[in-house]
């Protein structure tokens, strides 16, 4: 059995007595029942997940992975290619928004290479490279299906690890130029729509650059007739290197009982294809912003998830999940700290 | 010139020439240009208030007054109407949901009692009580209109004189059972619409409750006939003594230059006040969260402003807004800290 079917095997569905004595907790404290709203949702669930009552969030950390993408060479994204490669390095150093967000959360940064391109050693970025950036999805498959598993192992494999050094919470962000472009054609195959329903702008097309981009997944899905029963399928004949080992290391954390933060639109289409594999995926992933990206209706819709935070941010990385670290941790406090209606005397 | 007048008086628009300044700050930031979203209006915004791009937002407080209200016997509230004055005090020594946050989150509480219904004085609260709850809107007017300038009045007084302690941003908070009434009835008359399209479940009225209680609010309105050109005639009409302080407190940070941080859906009633006594009030205030109660869809509306958090809450306090505190240290955080273009080579 490999990496992928043995974690697979792994992920359970949520503890559900202890998610019922959270609620008991909760329901002792000096409120209207139920008046703090998604913040007793995600006491609950965090509770369901770790299997006690008593969990502790201090260790948190964002994992990003970076990838290039074949179908840049269309013409559908705004951005130099060169920019994956430009920016990926400063995840590590902190100096990019995720990881100043991080420095100033307190949580790390892990950034993975999983198929940049580029040569060269990129500093600070584990070195995970599948190849220097898919294959051109408009012309043929993206990726072998040999090669979508192995980013989905590679996922999982940087996941545990990290998870294996203490961090209770991860959140998932990514670099690649162009990845708007899959995350697109995956949701639109899980979906059943067509294209323009769930294609935007990205980090700042044209009205005609947006159709023009509607036309090249359009043309990527009736190519590669991708099969919506199958995950692996899509992945390898639609995804991207970052968005398949964004999607394994959701399954790897819940393998393991740690709850995974979700980011914009591109983890969304992760969270697709980690639920495809996994009918219990996401009882372990938070949902975090609603990106400026359309297509995270449709995409949220399909997760069953609502959005927190409606920040209009478009930005990815893993800036908008970084910021439901602070939520994660207030909801705890309260969870802990506030009195009951009995010491309360209301 | 009386405190009201004088106060709005200071009250001035924002200064757009620092706004430009802080976006061409942000616009030298490495990453697509607007891809932070909110978080770059909350920066602009907190700037135009201040008149500087380099603030400091480490000092912050939640002012929350407390009142109590006659149409309480009307049966509109679930809820028993000595949990106002047994909760007030838990706002002070830290106990309740907001005074937890407050500690979490490292920012101080003050709790205001203008017209809780008891004689004793409440451990902890400023004492600045007009009466001891308003009368019964669905009887008469609530209050006199020279109770309804007292309120704002202590509302401006409060503010300041805390604000003078050298706080950089305020929130407001309130407590009064059966305070979601009044504020139905002011979004109500402010947006021209029936109550049934405002009013909701409160802390957790049922069904037939919220019929109820609307016909309580359609009778107060028609017999009062606020005057909507009058935002001092309304509050008397059909307000409450803590939502009038409120938007006094809101009027009293923005003649000081300091942003105000709204609540939930009382919050956004005493905002509509603030924003007919003052056409630039609503430049100084910041939209929190999507509150349960439906009405808040009206009251963002009519404030022309989009809560930024989504998390069901209804249970008042300040708790809503305090979270805000989280987002605004973030966002700052970014504005001084991230990589320029220049510098990542991005």
């Amino acid at each position: 059995m490999n990496l992928l079917e043995n974690t697979l095997e792994q992920i359970e569905a949520l503890d559900e007595a202890v998610m019922v004595a959270a609620q008991q907790k909760l329901d002792l404290l000096s409120k209207p029942l139920g008046s703090l709203g998604r913040l007793e949702d995600l006491c609950r669930q965090l509770a369901g997940i770790y299997g006690t009552v008593s969990y502790d969030l201090s260790k948190k950390v964002v994992i990003a992975f970076a990838g290039d993408h074949g179908v840049y060479e269309e013409g559908v994204a705004k951005d130099p290619q060169w920019i994956t490669k430009a920016q990926i390095p400063n995840f590590a150093s902190g100096t990019c928004a995720v990881g100043t967000l991080a420095r100033f959360i307190g949580a790390d940064v892990v950034a993975v290479d999983v198929g940049v391109n580029c040569d060269e050693k990129l500093e600070g970025v584990l070195d995970y490279k599948i190849r220097k950036g898919t294959s051109n999805m408009a012309k043929g498959a993206a990726m072998t299906r040999e090669e979508a598993i192995r980013c989905l192992e590679i996922g999982i494999e940087v996941a545990q690890n990290t998870l294996k050094e203490g961090y209770r919470v991860l959140a998932i962000g990514e670099m690649g130029i162009a990845n708007t472009t899959p995350s697109s054609a995956i949701i639109s195959v899980f979906g059943d729509c067509d294209p323009i329903e769930v294609t935007g702008r990205g980090a700042g097309l044209s009205p005609e650059g947006v159709l023009h981009k509607v036309d090249v997944i359009r043309k990527a899905i009736e190519l590669n007739k991708p099969n919506k029963e199958d995950a692996i399928d899509v992945l390898s004949k639609v995804g991207g290197f970052e968005i398949g080992a964004m999607a394994g290391a959701i399954l790897g954390a819940a393998a393991m009982h740690v709850p995974v933060v979700l980011d914009g639109f591109i983890s969304y289409a992760a969270a697709l294809l980690a639920k495809h594999l996994h009918p219990h995926a996401t009882d372990h992933m938070i949902c975090s912003h609603y990106s400026a990206e359309p297509g995270t209706i449709k995409a949220t819709e399909l997760l069953e998830m609502e959005p927190m935070l409606h920040l209009d941010m478009r930005l990815g990385e893993g800036s908008g999940g970084i910021l439901v670290f602070q939520l994660l941790d207030a909801a705890n406090y309260l969870f802990n700290h506030m009195a009951t209606r009995e010491a309360s005397g209301c």
